[in-house]
């Protein structure tokens, strides 16, 4: 396994498997990896000859007050999960190499930046499709793979390759969870054992969700309210938003149907969690 | 040659193309084909195995009072045209083939977008950007060509590139004028003969701007107030702008040096006219 930290030299690498005919997958992440990663890498892994992941913790898709600095790393221990992992090419930038001084040009997008996530983290997409659509260009895999996690990101990450005809199939992959239910996210490691008691009701209010539409809800307003009302059992869980959108616009719908996406954002302390699930049949 | 209208029908002649390993040389246009689009076509043809022309009016690069709805079209002529001069293929898409209802990405840019035609017409570089990135993903050139005439077009195409690491060289070609020195645009046949003789006020205050600068000015200031003066000796000439910029950031500058772009543009009746010189030595 390689690790490099420079475009030039992920561009070289790369010019020389396409030359000998491989196929590349391509996991982005912002390091500090744990199973959700995990299961990004072994499905990249079974389905192309190369695997790259890239470690970079994006500063264009943090705001002015989110936690940039405090964002945890530990590149020897990605490097070993990696390698174990059967990673071909780690990339691992500096922000100065991703955005020199004369960096100017931005990725945006309209309708889906919009809702969710994005009403309190203003211009955090712009940076994310900005950092995935360069990455994309140095990496220029076959199969690039997201968790079904950030399910925002996800579709925005499909619509700009679908909008902007990219060269590269995006896989999504189930969210990956611990033993209690919690959604793996390299946030987990900022909730104080007492926090990591109450984030358990994030996991548990999806679940009630699915088991309601299970049971035959299909009005929106009646779930969110009832996701609510579970969620303010928890008096530590602050909810920034619970939404039952279309999983591919992200605009508000109000009759659950197959392709519907109810996902909600909670803060316990002063961690912000995400977590979702998919209306797959009724 | 061929002709094809939709992006699948691009992307399968190309997918062949390069498992074939042919390099691919591109000239992205509006159509109404001038001998400028041709020194461009031949640039390409010259150095790649195969050359894609696209006819494409982008509505997204057009202001609302612009002239969209009047701009120039024969795809007979331009057909003939590529046919003679070598290429391989045309992509002529729809509007609705490049944005459908559903289409929300968009690449845009600061700093260079800001000044010179920047300020008169907003969202059109946005437009410029988002097509051209979306088009250099359906054609996967290995070189694309862009006139010097859209100075400030191809300086924002290069800044893109470059930012987004896209995997394309993008190559300038010089102006080319008509006999008295007017430079070639499809926006030319707007010109009634009357306006058409006014028109020569744009090139020769070029040739003038030029002469001061291989005569010694090095002060923009002056430079500028020498060539506003020259253009006003027109009464048809309206000024939108003249401007001595860097030739890279196309941020304005004060002592003229190489690498410095002068840049102007002027309204002949209802038609809108660029031209500009850059300071190769002094």
């Amino acid at each position: 396994m390689q690790i490099v930290s420079t475009i030039k030299d992920v561009k070289a690498v790369v010019k020389k498997w396409k030359e000998e005919g491989h196929t590349i997958g391509f996991v982005p992440t912002m390091g500090f990896l744990h199973e959700g990663h995990g299961s990004l890498i072994t499905a990249a892994r079974e389905a192309n000859e190369k695997v790259v992941v890239s470690i970079f913790v994006n500063p264009m898709q943090f705001g002015p007050n989110e936690d940039f600095d405090s964002y945890p790393h530990d590149l020897e221990r990605d490097s070993k999960i990696c390698e174990n992992l059967g990673v071909d090419l780690i990339f691992h930038p500096t922000p100065e190499e991703m955005y020199p001084q004369d960096f100017f040009t931005y990725v945006d997008m309209s309708v889906l930046t919009e809702e969710l996530c994005g009403l309190n983290r203003e211009g955090h997409f712009r940076g994310v499709c900005t950092v995935v659509n360069k990455l994309f260009n140095i990496t220029q895999p076959d199969r690039a793979y997201f968790g079904e996690k950030d399910a925002q990101q996800l579709a925005i990450i499909k619509q700009m390759v679908k909008d902007l005809c990219m060269n590269v199939e995006v896989i999504d992959c189930p969210t990956v969870r611990e033993e209690d239910g919690l959604a793996k996210s390299s946030r987990n490691t900022y909730l104080s054992p007492e926090d990591r008691g109450a984030a358990l009701i994030v996991s548990d209010t999806i679940s009630l969700g699915e088991s309601l539409v299970k049971e035959g809800e299909t009005n929106a307003e009646k779930l969110i309210a009832a996701m609510e009302t579970h969620l303010k059992t928890e008096p530590k869980a602050k909810i920034e938003y619970v939404k039952v959108v279309d999983g591919e616009t992200l605009q508000p719908i109000s009759t659950i149907r197959p392709g519907v996406l109810v996902a909600i954002a909670v803060h316990i302390g002063k961690t912000r969690l995400i977590d979702n699930f998919s209306v797959r049949k009724l």
